[in-house]
């Protein structure tokens, strides 16, 4: 099977990399198209362009930043649209507006299906892809998932996969809160935390934040993982759902306004661990 | 080893119960006599206060509701320093301020103790338990909390137990509160939630929140678990605790105020999962 792959960034690239140990042939395009070249090496074609990514593929990948870049690599000049068969399938990885992924599936045929994991799970192809769309058009492109997941769920129709990642952008968003209150107290009050960690790991505390970040907090330093930069542009989009939808979420909104004075303070690039900056003394 | 068991409420009586099931020779006693009746059957004597039921123990355990209970239980009339032997020690498993149980430590041998795992723990004997003291008077005892726990965490000197126990639950309010908003945001934009739950539950926003409550939430019904008043009452502590310690805890604080209108409207005996109700349209 021909896959067009749009979108080399910190996910892409690990994802694109999957696709070929698969088997896939696979073309690839990015912006920046220096990008290109590792793919290229390790037996990807290169595209010119989205549609010339598009062309001839029967299955298209898009992993981009946000809404706008979505819309122009699909609908701009010399955007996918232009060159893609009828019956292929555009496979839009990028976390986006559900609204406008449902808007998009009007105009080509688009199966969304946002990712979580982060790089770590790009890179083991161990990604948990959430689905959204025609249901013979997620079986049809289900095996090109496989290569990139390890849990993929089709959880209902066009912007469904969105929105789930959404919810979980927002669980995301006020667990990692939670962590760092918890880490800001015990520090603050002498504790070993090694100890308080051991203790609460395996209770009602638990959870993927405290077993994979709260070590970041305490240590005050934040690799990726997942940019702060990147979960607000997320958290903005889960937000505007919230508004349209007519629900208020306090502690995401809060949230948000943290990871929005991190990046200004210049910790955009640090993993969203970095949340816990804002509650050292 | 004869035990003095002071405290028969939804978390003492089990725990009781299983000090009996291991051999352990146990007086109880509680402030509403009649609840002492069904231990009594199960093999307990009764004690007639704290004193009587101190008087002749090794190891005398409370487990009562605030501060000011263990305080009374301990020091008022009829209390337990009136009978207790020099080398007895007292395990207080309350949840109660860090800071009260280093100045009564110092009044009285004292281990701090408090529980994580709801009435399911204290009924299996699967209790996460946080201890703080001696480590002489610690291993002493230790016998007795396996007896009721499957985690038992000396995390340090007097008061440490009942920090990290703060530590875990303002974790724990966070992540009540960051459930919620997902599950609220999830069932405004009309998803199926099950699929949701299936998809995210592997990846990042994973805790045992999401696994054991969350189904709560999408029911909007709130079985016990553990009180909405109780984790109130802990995370006033814990705030007072972070207000001495000079750091903020924005989410816990909400999460408080939260719980304080659950108590307002009545819903106090709910479990804490309620707090979802605060977000529904």
């Amino acid at each position: 099977m021909r896959i067009g792959f749009i979108g080399l960034g910190t996910m892409g690239a690990p994802m694109a990399r999957n696709l070929l140990e698969a088997g896939f042939e696979v073309g690839v395009h990015n912006r920046t198209r220096a990008k290109e070249e590792p793919l290229a090496d390790a037996g990807a074609s290169r595209a010119a362009s989205p549609a010339d990514a598009a062309s001839g593929a029967e299955v298209v990948v898009t992993i981009v930043s946000d809404t706008p870049d979505v819309e122009a690599v699909l609908f701009g000049d010399g955007g996918v649209a232009e060159a893609i068969s009828d019956d292929a399938v555009v496979v839009d990885m990028s976390t986006i507006s559900p609204d406008a992924t449902r808007s998009f599936a009007e105009r080509i045929r688009l199966v969304d299906a946002p990712v979580s994991g982060g790089s770590e799970g790009a890179e083991q192809g161990t990604l948990t892809i959430m689905v959204g769309g025609d249901a013979d058009d997620v079986g049809r492109v289900r095996p090109v998932l496989e290569a990139m997941g390890s849990k993929i769920t089709h959880v209902g129709p066009s912007g469904a996969g969105q929105a789930a990642k959404a919810v979980n952008q927002v669980i995301i968003a006020g667990v990692f809160q939670a962590v760092a209150e918890g880490m800001a107290l015990g520090m603050a009050s002498g504790l070993d935390m090694d100890k308080v960690l051991e203790a609460i790991g395996a209770g009602a505390a638990r959870s993927w934040v405290l077993e994979n970040r709260a070590r970041n907090m305490l240590e005050n330093r934040y690799p990726l993982g997942f940019r702060v930069s990147l979960h607000h542009k997320d958290l903005r989009i889960a937000l505007e759902a919230a508004r349209r939808a007519g629900v208020e979420l306090p502690v995401t909104a809060m949230v948000a306004k943290v990871e929005q004075g991190l990046v200004a303070d210049g910790f955009g690039d640090e993993d969203m661990s970095a949340i816990a900056r804002a509650l050292r003394r």
